[in-house]
């Protein structure tokens, strides 16, 4: 059993905080806002409250830019032994404070939000990182409870997985949006592509997606690209997108 | 009871044929190559044999540039009375023949491939239109039979569909593949990404996919999409689709 801080009570705390009060820890949140403490499913401190807490173990879950000033702060009142935990995708494990001799990094590969019912850490994947045995192996016993599909990663190797994240997730979303007003514009219903979107999506399994690549651009299709640019028309950005990944995927599959 | 043939002997016809016969309908499939017919669960005829068999339904599974030659064909051997129908999501109704009378089209708004287990219908939603009172209540009891999604969509709507759904899924599938890139570069595994990935396709619920927009982009945080960009040093094409897609989304989710 550790005694685990967490600071912020945003989209990741939410989700790992319950997790973490699951497994034994002995888990408070550290805010600001301890008046909205009756949303937590444990006991919410300020930062006067963490010092008599005592934790030997803090994760930071604050926005990437908070991670540094953060732990500046934490290393006034906690002792250079505490283990330091950031909880981001983008950022170096070296940003928390050089006070602490014990820091590391666990990032779940997912999108969190703050609300909705808690995640299910299990089959959740999670990078990690320590920046010595100690962290490491700590950090490691940590991540194994909470999920059976964990990466080692450096912070190099985290950064290029987050970035890779944002092509899978945040920009896969937004061609949802465009299909959504395409769709729109013209009275036909969205709901129509959602067994395609589901079916592009499930059938990954790990191999490479280019050997499932279809369509007018994997097939260079001249006419059916030529067709669908007419009908871009009116959305000189949609043709943009249209003709660069075009592009790229003729490219691609030639390879 | 319909007396269909399917001509063409492609990724369509591989799940529409049994399909169809499974309805009760009596199939044949046309082909060149009737020396291939072990694979197919009904008979497989050359056009010879098809004047014999006198359809009085012809579904066109044959590849788009092919559907008016390949009616035009048709048209001297099979009466104007027979009904037509093809199987794009590009193409117009009207390239069907003129010879013929009754004319329709049925696409399936799914990515099919051949050899792969035949399909349920029963939930894979298809888009209809007929030319007339008679193709159109024929077509409709035939998609009805087939499955619970339809949707009556005429020749522009279709098209549209069509084009959105290439943002949905080949260039989703896209997104994917570089994701797949860059982690392969850095030796990470890109089973990382998978549960990310179906979650971010399976939330979709027909609401508009902007407002479950996350990342860097939609949150105007241009530290990270610096770092980002940083990242991609290696990788122009790939730095002008990230740039392009977070303008889009930043102007989206300003809406």
């Amino acid at each position: 059993m550790n005694k685990i801080a967490v600071i912020g009570t945003g989209n990741l705390a939410w989700h790992i905080v319950p997790a973490l009060k699951s497994l034994g820890h002995q888990v408070v949140a550290v805010s600001r806002h301890t008046s909205r403490s009756h949303q937590w499913p444990v006991r919410v401190i300020d930062h006067a409250g963490l010092v008599r807490f005592a934790p030997d173990t803090v994760v930071l879950a604050v926005p990437d830019k908070m991670i540094a000033e953060c732990s500046r702060k934490l290393s006034h009142v906690l002792p250079p032994s505490t283990l330091v935990i950031h909880t981001s995708g983008a950022t170096a494990m070296k940003k928390i404070d050089g006070h602490f001799e014990n820091k590391g990094v666990i990032w779940p590969i997912r999108s969190l939000r703050k609300g909705t019912a808690p995640l299910p850490w299990t089959d959740l994947p999670v990078a990690y990182q320590g920046n010595n045995d100690f962290s490491k192996t700590r950090i490691r016993i940590l991540v194994d409870t909470l999920t059976q599909i964990s990466y080692s990663l450096d912070s190099q190797q985290r950064a290029r997985l987050h970035l890779a994240a944002v092509y899978s997730n945040n920009f896969t979303n937004w061609l949802y949006q465009i299909s959504y007003d395409l769709c729109e514009e013209m009275d036909i219903p969205f709901e129509a592509l959602l067994p395609i979107i589901k079916n592009t999506a499930l059938r990954q399994d790990g191999t490479e997606p280019k050997l499932l690549q279809t369509g007018a651009a994997a097939r260079d299709d001249k006419p059916t690209m030529d067709k669908h640019l007419k009908l871009l028309n009116g959305h000189p950005e949609f043709a943009r997108l249209y003709r660069l990944l075009s592009n790229l995927i003729q490219e691609g599959v030639e390879d």
